[in-house]
């Protein structure tokens, strides 16, 4: 069977997460309904999915990349029409390419970049409510763009990681860490660029970057939770609705037409 | 008992519009509620309020205008800010203040601003569902903006009104229109501006607009409408997502502090 790649947007908040699980709707379970349907295959058949990473519920993406085997040939675009034609308006298939027999779409991605919005305004915005976390507190922006840099390389980061993962080696290399003000919009937007990111590790980045920020934690803090490797020191995990899965990189990319 | 104004922003999305209604949650009930609670008046008992205008369901509103008499002497921040942690996160209180005895929120509005947002990418933006009304199709907006200059001035807008309306009289005056292409959030914005706006006005405006726009209609066909004075004439009211109330103006700013 061929094997096809898609890359896809979703909007997380009405769902409880992006996989299968027995209780509550996922995206990945949308996907494979919309794919089922597509190959006209009866119920108790379905077709299996691949991705690029797990996403939280409430957690949305921009660039999430999913894999399967098709029972037949499909071009690309006709591919994106007919799940976009099936599936929920909160997630969108943005593009999509078919790809050799022996691609994997999550052991070949070679980096990862993730955003994390936060509103700054006095009081929560109502159209933001679902896509950012609210933190109305003055805050030290530059402490917070020193700290940052702390986790840029090679580190072990299992402060940084909920105890409830099944992940032993969590050594990962950032390559590029950033927060920045987005005084147009009213918004914190962190940026994380690296080969890989354990379960939760983000949102307890940005938790734990927001009490430096605030003045709770000193600017070093990050470099102390680097080197005792016990999450309880850590900050809270922030909250699932800020958090962005933007982009999946490979050595070459899958999504290049012939 | 003193008489306050609130300017409001809220998320339409899960309401059945603004106004109290037997079955549906109403944004007006939330308000009431919270002013119930704030003032901790017995369940039967209740704040009545006034709104500058009623929103349908899903429309949303950036500055809708409330005003109520309150039974004690309240600052105006302590209004906003008491209001704000009572009510939920998709309505918020952006700016209160008292007024004189006989400010009438409604009768004293003197003009009115809303804008309507449509989601132009091929596939809808899985974060702008609720937000903005999809309309993928090719359009000539040149002939959008020659069209929506029919409407300034003084009209009779029966084409244009739900005959649903408990209104007889149909005039309003248009004092600015537009429509414009933002092409960083591949949207076309329609603007209006005027003293006021019949039942399901803008929408059944924008319906016609996009038939024009997308070659269904001729470039006159606004002008053609306004003569005939039928609603059976104009074209579709368009979805309520796309709808925001954006601002409501008095002779003098009712919130600006003494």
């Amino acid at each position: 069977m061929p094997k096809y790649i898609i890359k896809i947007q979703y909007d997380g908040t009405g769902y409880a997460g992006y996989q299968i699980q027995p209780n509550g709707n996922t995206i990945q379970e949308e996907l494979e309904k919309a794919l089922r349907l597509m190959a006209k295959l009866p119920k108790g058949e379905h077709i299996p999915t691949s991705s690029a990473g797990r996403t939280d519920a409430g957690v949305h993406a921009l660039g999430q990349v999913v894999s399967f085997d098709y029972p037949a040939n499909i071009a690309p675009d006709a591919l994106i029409r007919a799940l976009n034609s099936i599936l929920d308006d909160s997630i969108r298939v943005i593009d999509a390419n078919q790809v050799a027999d022996d691609f994997h779409v999550r052991y070949m991605a070679t980096a990862k970049e993730y955003c994390y919005r936060v509103d700054i305004n006095r009081f929560p915005d109502p159209f933001k409510r679902l896509y950012t976390t609210h933190h109305p507190y003055r805050f030290n922006l530059e402490v917070m763009q020193e700290a940052i840099q702390t986790i840029v390389g090679k580190h072990d980061f299992t402060s940084f990681c909920s105890t409830k993962t099944d992940k032993e080696y969590k050594v990962r290399t950032i390559y590029e860490a950033e927060v920045n003000l987005d005084t147009k919009q009213n918004e914190l937007v962190f940026r994380f660029y690296g080969d890989g990111f354990l379960y939760n590790m983000i949102r307890i980045l940005v938790g734990t970057l927001l009490q430096i920020g605030d003045g709770l934690k000193p600017v070093d803090e990050l470099q102390r939770l680097l080197s005792v490797k016990d999450r309880n020191q850590a900050g809270p995990t922030a909250p699932p609705q800020g958090l962005y899965m933007m982009r999946v990189e490979y050595q070459e990319d899958p999504f290049k037409k012939q």
